[in-house]
């Protein structure tokens, strides 16, 4: 089994925010981000990474950290925040199915909105003796300033963005059970299962004829997700050089080695 | 002239989050979400509202807010974080056009990634006397914890979520000038003209036959994004008691008032 | 009537931190230093300063923020702490005054720990026709770098400057009911009524026999705390370049004319 | 060897407050106070605990975090602030003797106002075979809320808390090298070698008719900082409920046997 992912989840969030009348927005806005970038510390600075995808709902990927950090985060949490939150693991070779896991064993606690469902902690981190294995894509743009930032209204440059992370998200989950997220600027980031440098090229292909947008990618892989992705963004300022649209900091897996 | 928008853009970014070599994600993450959780602080206990769309630009409604709050939000930025800020103003009734607006006055003064433009401030807030009226639609999707967070995966959830706001927001940007960001949860909340409980409907109606999703909306109108988004939220709430898809604050204007 | 102080007291927090077991202790200095930091942003754009004195109860220099501006942020703190606040304002020329009416006001609705009491909002604004003159003096001890820093280890370093704030706090209050605050480094914020620069030049005097460590003071007045403190600083910029120990942005007030 | 202390020093954060003009003190107050945030965070989810002091130095007991927790600190401040900050590491049965350790390996390195001395990490973490033990005293004021908050205005309750402070550190670091921190409300925390029970009631006799303040202590120890400090929390609850002055969380250690 390779990845490990969390899913986080804030308990009861939504009545909290109409309750007992409707909060203020930006209020809301900045406890939300707050509480992912205190989550994004948390986990980076242990190697992992996590994706804000709704904020009420993240995504993370924890490989190396156990059920005693996972603990302490929900701990630091309580303890900051007006808010609590949940947490399910799941592991698997590919990540939809990982997060299928996590995602089920926090169902199976209660409903998000269930008052009486506080604090779930559910699911097994890997072992110290499984093997932990993390692949981490990172797309961007082609010349996205000079194309669109500086060209276009900011609306309709982020037009363009959103239509590249919508096809590429849809597209990597279905073909190969990755999990993409926009992370800012002109960045997408995929947690995949072991694809080919091939595999890659057709999902920018795939981009490119959906929504018109040329992507390049750099491919990384290590024992956590701070490594993987970190390994990634060389590939990625290695496209960048070389003008190429695929790179792999290290020669792709043959297929079963990990 | 109605809306008044602003620009943010983070000054010379891309090149910095990779200089001298590639920054920890996760502290990218944490840098981005504060600076605009602090930017959402400062403008909404102004009144005005900000999305973060791409992060490293962000564009906010602001109207209320004068050139001395804009400098002043420059200067606070430039004292506490690794990066500075340019801002553009623009004002009109559709709000689209006022982001073009916004963002030519920021582009006349460079590329975003020109090494010598900081902390431009560009284009000129409304004055006092001239007319300020927002208008805010608040849309959600119906039962989304029912019929996804507690049935599918995370990011199968996520997916539905974000198919219907990559719908929302094109059909919303070409049919009527109208900027949509997605919020969190399963929130979505566009920056409008003046507009028909009709155009609403057959906003949603679309959303429905493109992405399959069953959205419903409240809409408000203020002097300030809080007035009258706070004004939307109240309506989504009728939505709610009353089973309808969309609900204005106050009746809808006739033609021309404003 | 000239210094406008808020008391700014979170309620029933002693009970908070040992509920429901004693909550560990680097989450509540992060809480309370947060919670210090937004109060500093919030009042601080809008002309304000807050200090953080016993952290639990903060005062803070409100002139020229109103009712509404403290009940914005009572509402703020709701939304994103666990912990709610309670606030007292007083108004008068001498600080220490205008203290006691802040806290009899927050005393007289119930006590600190007394859990039905919260977010208290008791005493009055200056009205805008009111005076509105702040006194601020900044000092600092004369080169404590090359002193203490670069010379002791940490800890004395910080007893020096600790004693000479001690002496000085217990001294400005006593002779002038005037509030002295410790603001980091070698820095000392006193909020003080109108002073003759022989006041300051004996204050100066008694620390340098009681404590042994050698101030200067730059010191300003304007009608908001950031006025009269920005005056201040570059005041004691004066007192750097000139060597002299007691500095006026302006030349000292006559006595009764403000 | 037991303590091990680590001075975090902000570079060169003197003249950057003042560079080109004086930064405003409010901004100032954030940039500190979240600073100091961040790395109780960093530090307290790894067991350390950190003091604030003076801001732009702070001392931290850092036992079980090693050279790779240290650099991965000063990388995610660089990322994230505009400052960044040098680390000094010592190691001691005498906290104060650690520290003096730990500060000599950054002024050795140069003047705190060196422009070209950034980023130092000098200094050595304990090894893992080494023997780590630290001793944590958590004292309070006997009904600080009855006696001052409730009948005081806050200023002069703070005179009192603070002449207890002063008192308090000044005892402890002469008679036994030991460091104490005010941490807010009416809360020190002290970091000493090991002390007998009648050692710290003489502490609290002096304190009482030194500054005529009562206090109580709690004292634990354990591996790392927050392990001690948890334990001398509980310590500190069985006072208040045996009306007790001194309690220690297991029975004090025999001379020797750590």
């Amino acid at each position: 089994m390779t990845t490990q992912l969390t899913l986080i989840q804030i308990d009861n969030y939504g009545p909290w925010t109409v309750t007992p009348e409707p909060r203020r927005e930006m209020d809301l806005q900045t406890m939300q981000s707050r509480l992912f970038a205190d989550i994004a510390q948390f986990l980076g600075s242990r190697g992992g990474y996590v994706f804000f995808s709704r904020f009420d709902n993240m995504i993370a990927v924890t490989n190396g950290i156990g059920r005693a950090g996972h603990t302490a985060l929900q701990e630091t949490i309580r303890n900051r925040y007006p808010v609590t939150v949940s947490l399910g693991i799941g592991t698997a070779d590919t990540p939809a199915v990982a997060l299928d896991e996590a995602t089920e064993k926090i169902q199976a606690a209660g409903s998000a909105q269930d008052e009486g469902r506080t604090e779930v902690l559910a699911g097994d981190p890997l072992d110290s003796d499984d093997d932990s294995t993390v692949h981490i894509a990172h797309f961007d743009v082609n010349d996205a300033t000079g194309k669109y930032t500086d060209q276009l209204n900011e609306f309709d440059s982020f037009i363009h963005i959103e239509r590249s992370y919508a096809s590429l998200m849809e597209y990597m989950r279905e073909a190969h059970g990755a999990l993409s997220f926009f992370v800012g600027g002109d960045n997408i980031i995929s947690v995949c299962p072991s694809l080919s440098p091939d595999d890659y090229q057709a999902a920018i292909d795939h981009v490119e004829s959906d929504a018109g947008v040329a992507l390049k990618v750099g491919v990384g892989r290590g024992e956590t997700a701070h490594d993987a992705g970190y390994a990634a963004k060389h590939a990625l300022e290695d496209c960048r050089y070389e003008g190429t649209s695929v790179e792999f900091d290290q020669p792709p897996a043959t297929t079963g080695d990990d």
